[in-house]
C-alpha cells in the first residue's frame, strides 16, 4: 500500500505536536508528513516571548522546542517560509506559496491538519506601522522589539491593551528601565477577570510604578522626526512613547478555511467535533488558536488562544490521524499570569459570563494568605468565587495575589471539571503545612464563604 | 429555658474550633461552654513548632491563634491546666482534675466534645527520659528544646523517625548548625510515600549534608556526665548526640474514651458517624487527632493526625452542637511537607495501600519541571501516579521536588474526591504560563503516562 500523506498547515504548537504524535504512531513507510510554516520559526513557545524580552530567557533558541532539522530527522518534512494560500477541499490539495522564491505549487493530502493560529488585532490607526510600534506574536516580533529596545535608549513605553500579553509586556518594559503606561479600553485591566478583581490588578500595577489608564481607546500613534513613534493619543490625552507594544488580543486566523467553505463559529474559529475533526469533513482536523473549543461550564463554544490547549489539540489530532483514538472534552477557561510579583489567575465563568448564559449565582470574595500567617513571606491573596444559586455548583474562581497565589486556581479547575458544588469544596482535603498554606487553604476559605451565602440565599 | 451546657475536653484545634463555632451560633444565654485543657497552652498551631524551633517563626505567641482571655471574652470558659480524668456517660458528667491545686470536681454536660488529640509514640527505651531528649508535640516541648539548643552548644543532633516531624526537625537542627543524623526503621524515609519516592527524599537529604540511616531501630539512649544524652544506639551502631529529637509518630489519645466504653477503631481512634457524633452516643461528638476518619479512596477508616482535619472537625462539631447541620465526608489522605528546599507531597493510596484493599493498579513515575524549561529557576520534580487497572480511576499521587512541587498535589486531591480517571485527568484545564508550569503540567505528564500504561495493560 502506498503511504498516506498528512499535510499540516502551520508549524507551531498544534501543528507540529500533531505531526510528531502521528509520526510516533506511524513510520514514514505508512505516513508521509509535510508541514507548511510561513514564518521563520516553528515549534516555539509564543507564551515565552514576554519573558525573553524581559531578559528572563537568555536566548531565542531556548524558546524553540524543535528545529526544522530535528523534525526532518524524525521524518517530518517541515517547509519553512511557505504559506498555504488556498485549500481545495474537493480536490484534497493545498496551494503552497514559497515566500522566498515566489514559487507556487499544489500538494495533495489524504489527511489535512489546519493549525493556522491566531492573528493579533491591529486596528487601522494612523501611525500604527511606524517604527517603534511592535506586536509580540512571533519570535520575529520579539527580536524586532529587542532590537528597538537596544537601539532606542528611550524613557517612555506605552503598552496598548491590558490582557495577559499587555501586563506581561508591561513587566518586561519595566525591567528594561522604561516608564511604562498601559492604555486599555475597559473599566479595569485584565478583563478576563470581573472588574472588582481587575481593580486589584490596577492597584498593584500602580504600586509597581506602572501607569494604568482605563477607558482609553487609542485614536492615533503620533510620529516624530524620522517617522518614529513619538506618542500615543486617545480621546482624552497624549502619552509620550519611545516604544509602543500592542497587546490588543487576537482572533482566529481562518481566512484560508473560510474561503474553502469550512464551518466557523461566532468568534470566527473553526468548528470541530470532539475528535477535533472539522465538522462535516472526514479528513480535515483543526486545533490550536484557530479553533473554537467547548466550554464545559457554560455549555457553549469559545475561542481561547493558549499554548497548553494547542499542545493538547496537537496530541489528539496526531493520535487520530495516526490511527489511534483521542478526544478533547473541552475547557473550563483556566488562565494564569503574572506581572512582576503579582499573580493573576481565573477559571470558569465571570459574573457577566454567568448572566449571559442565564445562570443565577452568588459571588463572594475572601482574603487569605499563601502560607500560615505566622510563617515568613506569607503573602496576601484575594479569592473570588462564583456559585450557581440553586444547585450550589461552582461556576468560577478568580485569584489575585503574590507568590503562591496563581496555581491555586487549579483546584477550582478540577472542581469545575468534576462539577463539584461549593459545599463539597469546603471539605476538600488539600495539602496543608505552614510553609504551604494556612490551616484553611484560601480556596477553602472562599468555598466556605460561598456555601454560607448560598444557604442564606435559599 | 435554662441554658444547655457544652463541655469540651481538649483545648486545641478541634476543641476550640468547635467551641468557637458553637458560640457563633448560640449566645451565652442559650449555651454555656466550658473547655478543659490540661496543658499550659490552648488554640495553638502544633504544626508550626518545627518552624518556630528552626527560627522561621520568631515567637511562641505567634503560634497561638487565641488566648484563654480572648476565649473568655467570647463567652467560652477555657480552664487551663485542668485534666479530665473520667467520663461518666450515663451520668453525663466529667471529672476534672486541677493540675495546679490537685482539686477534683465533676462537671455535668448536655453536649460533650472529645478533642483529646494524639500522644507521641515514645518507646520505653533506656535513657529516653534523659535531659537532652525532646519530643515536639506541645508548645512546652518546643520551648524546652529551644532552651536545650541555646544551652547545649552541641555539634551532633540525632532525630529518631523520618516522617513529617522527623524531616522538619532535621531541617530545624541543620539551621541551628548541628550535624544531623536521622535514624528511621524503614527502608526509606517518609514511609507515607512508596519506597521509590522515599529514596528521592533520602538522596536529597543526604545532599543537604544530613545523614539518613534506614533500618535503624533505636535500642538505647546513652547518657554521659550529668546524665545528659551522649549518643543514640541501634543494633548496628552508635550515633553521637548532644541533642535528640523524637518524631516517631503518634497514636490517638483515647484512654478516657476507652475507659468510658466509647467505640474505638483498629488504630485506637474514636469512631464517629459523618456528623462526627460518636457512634451510638447521641450527645457526644469527637474530632481532631483522637478520631478515625473515613478514607474516600480505600473505603476504610484511618487515623490521620493533621491540623487541617482538626480544624474542619471543629467547625462541623460546633455547627452540629450549635443546632446547625454539617458533615465531614472523609479524607483522601493529602499531606505536604518540606525539608529545606525539598518539597514532599502525597495523596490517596500508596502501592501497598492499594494492594491491602484488593485494588489492582498501574503505577508510573514522570519527571518534569515546576516551570517552563527555559524559564529561570525551573526546578525538577518527580510525580508518581497510581491508577486502578480496570477502571482507570486515580488512586494516588506522590510528588518530590523543589519549590513549586508540593501544592501540585491538590489537583490530585480534588481528582480523587471526584473519582476522576487518569484518562480524564489528561485533559484537565490547568493554569499554564511559563513562570508557573511547563506547557504540560507535571500532573498532566504523569496522567498521560498512566493512561498510556493502562491502555497497554488492558
Amino acid at each position: 500500500m502506498a503511504a498516506e500523506r498528512m499535510v499540516v498547515v502551520g508549524g507551531d504548537a498544534a501543528g507540529m505536536s500533531a505531526a510528531s504524535q502521528a509520526r510516533r504512531l506511524k513510520g514514514p513507510d505508512e505516513l508521509e508528513i509535510i508541514a507548511f510554516e510561513r514564518g521563520h520559526f516553528a515549534s516555539y513557545s509564543a507564551c515565552g516571548i514576554p519573558y525573553w524580552v524581559a531578559g528572563d530567557v537568555r536566548s531565542r533558541d531556548e524558546l524553540v522546542a524543535r528545529t526544522p532539522h530535528e523534525h526532518a530527522e524524525r521524518g517530518i518534512d517541515l517547509r519553512m517560509r511557505t504559506e498555504v494560500r488556498e485549500l481545495d477541499v474537493s480536490g484534497r490539495r493545498v496551494l503552497a506559496h514559497d515566500l522566498e522564491t515566489g514559487e507556487e505549487s499544489w500538494t495533495g493530502y489524504d489527511k489535512l491538519v489546519l493549525a493556522t493560529g491566531a492573528s493579533p488585532l491591529r486596528p487601522r490607526l494612523p501611525g500604527i506601522d511606524a517604527p517603534g510600534v511592535h506586536g509580540v506574536q512571533t519570535l520575529g516580533d520579539g527580536q524586532e522589539l529587542l532590537d528597538t529596545l537596544a537601539r532606542a535608549k528611550g524613557r517612555h513605553a506605552v503598552v496598548v491593551g491590558a490582557g495577559y500579553i499587555g501586563v506581561e509586556m508591561a513587566e518586561a518594559l519595566v525591567r528594561h528601565g522604561y516608564e511604562v503606561t498601559v492604555l486599555h479600553r475597559d473599566e479595569q485591566p485584565m478583563s478576563t477577570l470581573d472588574p472588582d478583581m481587575g481593580r486589584l490588578v490596577h492597584d498593584a500595577m500602580t504600586g509597581m510604578g506602572i501607569t494604568v489608564v482605563g477607558g482609553a481607546a487609542v485614536t492615533e500613534i503620533r510620529t516624530g522626526p524620522g517617522g518614529r513613534v513619538r506618542a500615543v493619543a486617545t480621546a482624552h490625552g497624549e502619552y509620550p512613547a519611545d516604544v509602543v507594544v500592542l497587546g490588543m488580543g487576537v482572533r482566529p486566523r481562518t481566512e484560508l478555511a473560510e474561503a474553502a467553505g469550512l464551518p466557523l463559529g461566532r468568534s470566527g474559529g473553526l468548528l470541530t467535533d470532539l475528535s477535533l475533526r472539522v465538522r462535516g469533513h472526514e479528513d480535515i482536523w483543526a486545533g490550536g488558536d484557530c479553533v473554537e473549543v467547548w466550554d464545559l461550564v457554560s455549555g457553549s463554544m469559545r475561542h481561547i488562544a493558549l499554548g497548553t490547549h494547542a499542545n493538547k489539540h496537537g496530541q489528539i489530532i496526531g493520535a487520530n490521524v495516526g490511527g489511534d483514538y483521542a478526544t478533547f472534552p473541552g475547557v473550563v477557561g483556566t488562565a494564569v499570569s503574572k506581572v512582576c510579583d503579582l499573580e493573576i489567575a481565573r477559571t470558569g465563568l465571570r459574573e457577566r459570563d454567568a448572566l449571559a448564559v442565564g445562570l443565577q449565582f452568588v459571588a463572594v470574595t475572601a482574603e487569605s494568605t499563601s502560607r500560615a500567617g505566622y510563617y515568613p513571606d506569607a503573602q496576601p491573596m484575594t479569592v473570588k468565587m462564583i456559585a450557581e444559586r440553586r444547585t450550589g455548583r461552582l461556576l468560577g474562581v478568580q485569584i489575585v495575589g503574590r507568590e503562591g497565589a496563581g496555581k491555586r486556581v487549579d483546584v477550582a479547575a478540577v472542581a469545575l471539571t468534576a462539577k463539584l458544588t461549593v459545599e463539597q469544596m469546603t471539605a476538600l482535603d488539600l495539602g496543608y503545612a505552614p510553609p504551604f498554606s494556612p490551616v484553611w487553604d484560601p480556596v477553602l476559605v472562599a468555598a466556605r464563604k460561598a456555601a454560607k451565602k448560598l444557604r442564606e440565599a435559599r
